[in-house]
Formats: C-alpha cells, structure tokens, sequence
C-alpha cells in the first residue's frame, strides 16, 4: 500500500525541516520499512524535508538504496520510489546527495557506527550531517489500524499456539522441548519466525528473566515460565505465562496472585495520557508494598510492531505519555533466587475512550488464571 | 574454559599496545563472548593493554560488565574475571576506566554508534577514543580445535537434517514447508536455532540468491535450492544444496555442472597463504568463461565462526591470506532472471599441509551429485 508509507514520509517532514536540514538520511531497517514498505537486511531512505515524497515530482524526491539481492522486492514493494540498485547503499545515496546540493543531512545517531560516520564524512565533506533523533521511532508508536490487524494476528497465533501447548505439558519433559514444541505450534498456525527466542524457566530457573531452555526435565512443584512471541508480516507478539505442575507451596501461589494483581493494575492504569513511569508505577507499587521490591528489577513493558522492542518503554524513571493506538506489553515479574519465579505479560492496545469500550485493547487472549496442570 | 579466553585476550594486547592505548573497550558481543566465554545480549570487556588479563594481578585487570539478567551466567561462564553489574555498561566501564586513571581506550568503531560514542565521550570528556580496528575479528578468523569440532558438530547436523529432507520433497510441497522441515530436522538433530532463515528458492524463484520462502508448490522441472545452517553452542553452519524435480532442460543440468566446477575450483584453490581474491577468481573465471560472469553477482564465501558472516570475505576485488585453520564458506552460483538458479555451498576448514591430507577439511558432506527426485 504505497499511499500507507507516502503519508509516513510526509509525516516525518517536519522533523527533517525543523532541524534545517535539506534532507534525511534514514538507515535504521524497521524505520526504512516503515517509510517504504521494503524488509531488507541492505536498505537506507533519502528522504528530502520539503516538496514531493514519491518518485515523481520535483528534483529533490525520495530515494530508496539496496542491493541487487532485493531489487525485486523492491520494485514490487515500493514502487513509487526512485530505486538505486548498489551494493554500498549509504555512499551512493550521499553521492546522490551532493550531486543534487543537498548539505545539511539529518542522520540516524542511534543506529550508524562510528566507522560507517567517519568514512561517510571523509568521502563527502561537503555534507554536513546532524542527528535526526527518534523521530521515525516516534511516529511508529503509534499504529494504524492495518499494522494493529497484522499485530494482532500475530498475537493471535501466538495465544492460540500456547493454548495448545500447555495441554501437553507434563513430568520429564524438558524446557528445551517445550521451547520447541511452542515454536513448532507458532509455525503451524501461520508464523513467519517466532518473535525472538522462546523462554521456558522451570523451578528454580523461573527466577531468572531472560533464563535459555535446557535439557532439566519438568517436575512436580514447578513452576513454569513460558514466554513467547509469533512474528507475522514483520510484526512481533509478546506473552508470558507461567503454569504449574501441582502440588503447589502456599509461596508459589502467593507470588502468583501477586504478580496477576500487579499486572491488572498496570494494565488498568494504561489509558491515553498516562505517563510511562506512572504505568511502571502502578504495577511495581503493589509488588513493593508486598516486599518483593527487590525481586522485579526489569521495567514494566515496552512497546512492540516491527521490533519486539520498541518505543515506548515503560521502566522506573522512564518518561513520556501513551496515546490511541499505541501497543504496549504489560509484563511485571517476582524472580526468587534459587527459588522461582512468575511473570505474567500481555500485549494490549492503548486506545482512546469510545462508547462503553475499554481503554486497552487485550490482543493476547490465553488464561490467566493459574493453571495448575 | 577460562585459560582458552585468557589466552585469547593476551594475544590481543599487543594490538591494543601498538595503538598507545592503556586498554581496550570490547563492545561488539561476538568478539565479548569470544574474549570472555559469555553469551549475551549486553555485556562488555574492558582489557587493559599490559599486564594480568583475568581478575587477580595488578589493578588494570580485565573487567566484565553486564547486567543482572546476566550475572549467573557471568559467574558460571567467566569465573576469572572481575564482573560489574549495571544495567548501562558501557558508562559502568568507562567511569572504572577514568577512576584507574587510563585516559587512551580503544574502541570498537564498527560496533559502537554515533549516539552511543558522543554520550560516552560527553559524560567522560578525561577519555579519549581510538579505532582498535578488526583486531578481535582477526584473531577470530584462526580457530583452535575446540571451536573447529563445534563448527563440525553444527555442519554434521546440517548435513544430516538436508539428507533426511530431502527425501520427502515432492511436487505439491511449498517452499515453505520445505523450509520448516528442514528447520525441524535441525532442532531434532541437537541445533539450538538455525545459524540464519532458512532460503528455499524453487524454479524461477531460484534466480534471486536471497529468496524468502513463499507459498509457491514446488512442481515438476523445478531446480530447488535450499539454503540452511544449524547453530550449535555458538557456532554457524552454512550449507547449500541445489535439487531438482524431474525432468530437467539441458539448460539446467548445464549450469549445475557448471556452478558444481566451479565450487571444486574454489575448493582446490583455498590452501594457507592464497589470497582471498585469487579463490573467489578461481572459481569465477569458470562461471565468467562460459559466458554467466553477469548471473554470479555475489562472494564466493566468507567466514564463519561465532557470527555466520565473518573475516575471511571472499570476493572480487577483496584483499587478504587464508591460513591454517580457518573456516570458510565456498559457494558459487548462477542467478538467471525468470527462469532459476543454482548455487552449491559448503563448509570447510582450510589446513596447512600434514602427510597426505588434503589443505581442505569439508565439515558438510551432504552430496553434491544432483539429485533428481
């Protein structure tokens, strides 16, 4: 849909012109797809701040960069844009660039080495580049109903997918294939790729966040962490839930019922003009008032689309508001060393009031409830 | 194995010396979990340039940092070192730096961004930064035994998986499937993900080297290439293998047999002390000489290790020298716009000479005849 990405690119105009630069050089890969509608592992944007967007119209239009490898995509994906087909995308666009007397280039700061900065400036002095910041990131924050559909398809695949998991979940099988198990399920329901690498933390290892499957088997009185994502047409789930095989400590089902009340709060509480850190805040009071303040030390979610991780995030000291249509993960966790742990975690969309409609949109839809299996 | 990265990291000293440096800022993950033993999505070295390498010894010892996520695998993974944990590295080990009085580091400019540099040099202005270059990258191209029998182990499960799958391609299958299958027999077969997505390119999607696999049916006549490569404890395998549906067009066969001799040609080529150009020409000239120089638009191979693209490149107008136990990729190809494409990979190591065995030791060893199934 090139008008989708033609209205993105007039969006960002402005921060391009306030910056007083001619034009901006975009090389971030979710934002140059974001901006075009190009996946490639080999792309950069010239974008110029005034005037025409497409390919047609005045001189100073936009021009897309990639290599030989993605001309097809390219021509099939984007094509109301200019094409350069090099296998050195940025020196051909700053070719182009001061061919056409463009010398105030805005750049991605956040996202070009220090290596790619000094032979881009040695080879064109006449360009001058500044800091474009995260204004592409900015605008992707908030989605349009089409990246929500396809957000929540993949959120979809991705509920489902665990839903069916858990049924098999039993003694003696290990993190590792359960991990497999779920990814294998994500792919059969339509999954591109899982959204990143799949967690299972059984018993003691639940208390550490980002734990790596293993081969230790599943056993009575675990607790068990399963966090998951599908990947669907570039745009990534997130969901955690934490099961059990019985029987239960009274601990177990305490965290649990804690962490299940800290994420509601923090859900409740992400509504159109909430501050992020007043978001955080919100869940992890609970959780401190409880003394387990000590045991959540990650932030409360962030925001996903075509990464996983993305604007806004939502962490103790963090700032900034959330909008309409801006799809967040809700995630608190309570991790006990050499114990255990819990996380609960959906993504939702924030959405603006709308008759009887809630605030937030649940795009992750397996039980919360704890599953004692 | 602790001695393994200390050693490691001795041999990078002088490098770190000839540039006047007090110590280096390792940044780039794969060249921190070469140097350290951990694995890990943020984590940093500090290394002094003199001196005791591990955590006891004089003050300027070496110093890991990463955050809580991460700590018991730090423990585990890098016992010898002295181990910070923050959640921002990087200004974590730059304050170390500046309070141990070390004014010069050396920094990895082709990992760490612009952004990231101009905070780090804004907050500690008593620091000043020089390129390291690819000194770490560098001594990685030369694995030692260990790293060679885990890059054998990933490349013997590849082998295996693209053996056991091929026998189920049919008409009717999409590349997709295909793909999946072949990602399974992988993980079955002990992978811990695949080493990157995997490409199956049928009939006239075989043309573009860097396909995603679609929803086409594979049918009869088709030429299928199947790109794909299992990670094993860190390290990348990489396999190509180019199968057909029955029956074929002499045009088919004759390219296969072309792509075929020229891979040969590669192969023999890459002894100790060629130079990384003259190997891919070997290889090219056969394609070019037969009148296809225009349809073999990429390298002949590359390097791998603890990234699947790493030193050696090979390529037209590359410059450098193989050496005794270095791991590389051979894979011509032959790209024809709307008809197909052939590409034959593999994975070898390059040997200096010792009795009667060859300078070449082929890690994958799934066939190279063609199959016409």
């Amino acid at each position: 849909m090139p008008e989708i990405e033609l209205a993105r690119r007039q969006r960002l105009q402005p921060a391009i012109q306030a910056l007083g630069a001619d034009a901006a050089l975009i090389t971030s890969l979710p934002n140059v797809r974001y901006l075009t509608g190009l996946a490639s592992s080999n792309a950069a944007l010239l974008l110029p701040a005034t005037g025409a967007t497409g390919a047609t119209g005045p001189a100073a239009a936009s021009v897309l960069a990639t290599d030989s490898r993605y001309e097809g995509a390219a021509r099939r994906d984007a094509a109301d844009l200019e094409l350069v087909i090099e296998r050195f995308i940025e020196p051909a666009l700053a070719r182009l660039a001061a061919g056409r007397r463009l010398t105030r280039l805005a750049f991605e700061a956040q996202e070009m080495t220090v290596q790619r900065y000094r032979d881009l400036t040695a080879a064109f002095p006449s360009l001058e580049l500044v800091p474009l910041g995260y204004a592409v990131e900015q605008l992707r924050m908030v989605k349009d109903e089409a990246e929500i559909a396809l957000l929540a398809q993949a959120c979809a695949i991705t509920s489902q997918a665990v839903g069916q998991v858990i049924g098999s979940i039993r003694p003696g099988l290990t993190e590792r294939e359960l991990a497999t198990a779920v990814e294998r399920a994500m792919a059969d329901l339509g999954a591109e790729q899982p959204a990143f690498e799949t967690i299972v933390a059984s018993g003691p290892n639940g208390a550490i966040p980002h734990h790596v499957p293993s081969g230790r088997p599943l056993q009575a009185g675990d607790l068990i962490t399963i966090d998951c994502g599908a990947r669907y047409a570039g745009y990534h789930a997130d969901m955690t839930r934490t099961v059990a095989l019985g029987p239960l400590a009274d601990w177990q089902r305490d965290i649990y019922q804690l962490v299940a009340a800290a994420q509601q709060a923090g859900i409740d509480a992400a509504v159109p003009g909430a501050d992020v850190g007043q978001v955080d805040g919100a869940a992890r009071a609970l959780i401190s008032q409880a003394g387990h303040g000590d045991h959540f030390q990650h932030g409360l979610g962030h925001g996903v689309g075509l990464e996983v991780h993305e604007a806004p995030i939502m962490g103790y000291g963090r700032t900034g508001t959330l909008g309409d249509r801006v799809p967040i993960t809700v995630e608190p966790g309570i991790y006990l060393p050499g114990q255990g742990g819990v996380r609960i975690e959906d993504t939702l969309v924030v959405r603006a009031a709308a008759g009887t409609a809630a605030p937030q949109e649940l795009l992750t839809t397996t039980t919360r409830e704890l599953l004692v299996l």
